[in-house]
């Protein structure tokens, strides 16, 4: 084996500390549980999910989809929480969303060498303009994951947040814009846990 | 919009159900601590880790590889340990590994409707052999991810099981035989490691 350069030697040192750093967002807790209630999700094991989730229901994307763009788009999509944080939809912190997580994509993506940083901030931006098929459908998977959550744990945190069935079905638009043989599933959801009480029907 | 079929439906739902069932890969935990050492690691988002490091680090993959392939075997090398549990590689279980995961591989991959079904077997019987590139660049990093656990954590669970230098060696082989670039970053793990008393070296 010939010995490396000091080029290549830097380039994989700053993309094993990029594989260190973001080892982090397994300590980022969202606010939805588990199915077994056991605990709060966190980032990383939630962005695993939509990777499986792009896989397996890829038959309902939005148009014909590169799979493997969809499923970069589903794992790094949470990255910027190592240091802006998880934020609750249904709660306050939506207003400097946006400006927290710049900082943070400025500091995460620029751990890589290019052109992989650059490629971090071209998915990081198409998942936010969501204007592609890949976007639309990782956003729609990211709705449809938490969901299927409350569903499972009987509402309980929608319940204990005081959220409305108005909050969640504004939410979960873009799954009856962009995947419309999956909004059955939705209002479905929504209606159970209206009934059941968990969602609040103004 | 057409009313589905109850083919269309009864799809959908094995779907979800597979999607809800596969949550309890985030309650395995594996043997090796997260960077901040606060917890064992769980095999959901050890996973995760993988498809972050399969897109990071394809440079160095073993020829061409097919990314979208690479991430799924990736996302899903561990779906069996929901019911098999997770074996630790330097310690007693691994005798009766195969026969648990071949179990629990057919009651997991068999809520999925067809072909998807026969396509986790397929993805599962071609990272046990391990002779595509995707699988060798699969099973590579699976190898160096929690390595690179146990180094950000200063090897304390190698010590506390008495892990010696040799095990760890037979253990990365394949890194290596696969992926010679990244040989030299796991000597050196290793090599620190034992001057640092973590590891045996016998």
């Amino acid at each position: 084996m010939n010995e490396p350069g000091s080029d290549e030697v830097e380039r994989l040192q700053r993309q094993l500390a990029f594989v260190r750093e973001i080892d982090s967002l397994k300590g980022v807790l969202r606010k939805n549980l588990l199915t077994d209630r056991s605990r709060r999700e966190n980032s990383a094991e939630h962005s695993w999910h939509l990777g499986m989730m792009a896989w397996c229901l890829v038959e309902y994307a939005p148009g014909t989809i590169d799979l493997a763009r969809a499923m970069q788009l589903a794992l790094m999509h949470d990255l910027v929480e190592i240091d802006a944080g998880d934020t609750f939809v249904y709660g306050d912190g939506v207003a400097d969303q946006a400006e927290r997580e710049q900082r943070a994509a400025a500091r995460i993506f620029s751990l890589l060498p290019e052109p992989q940083a650059a490629t971090l901030w071209e998915l990081f931006a198409e998942l936010e303009r969501g204007e592609t098929p890949e976007a639309r459908y990782v956003r729609v998977l990211d709705r449809l994951q938490p969901l299927l959550l409350h569903e499972a744990t009987g509402g309980v945190v929608w319940q204990q947040h005081g959220v409305r069935k108005s909050q969640v079905l504004a939410r979960m638009n873009e799954i009856e814009q962009h995947a419309p043989r999956l909004w059955p599933v939705v209002t479905r959801i929504i209606e159970a846990a209206v009934e059941h009480g968990s969602l609040i029907d103004e």
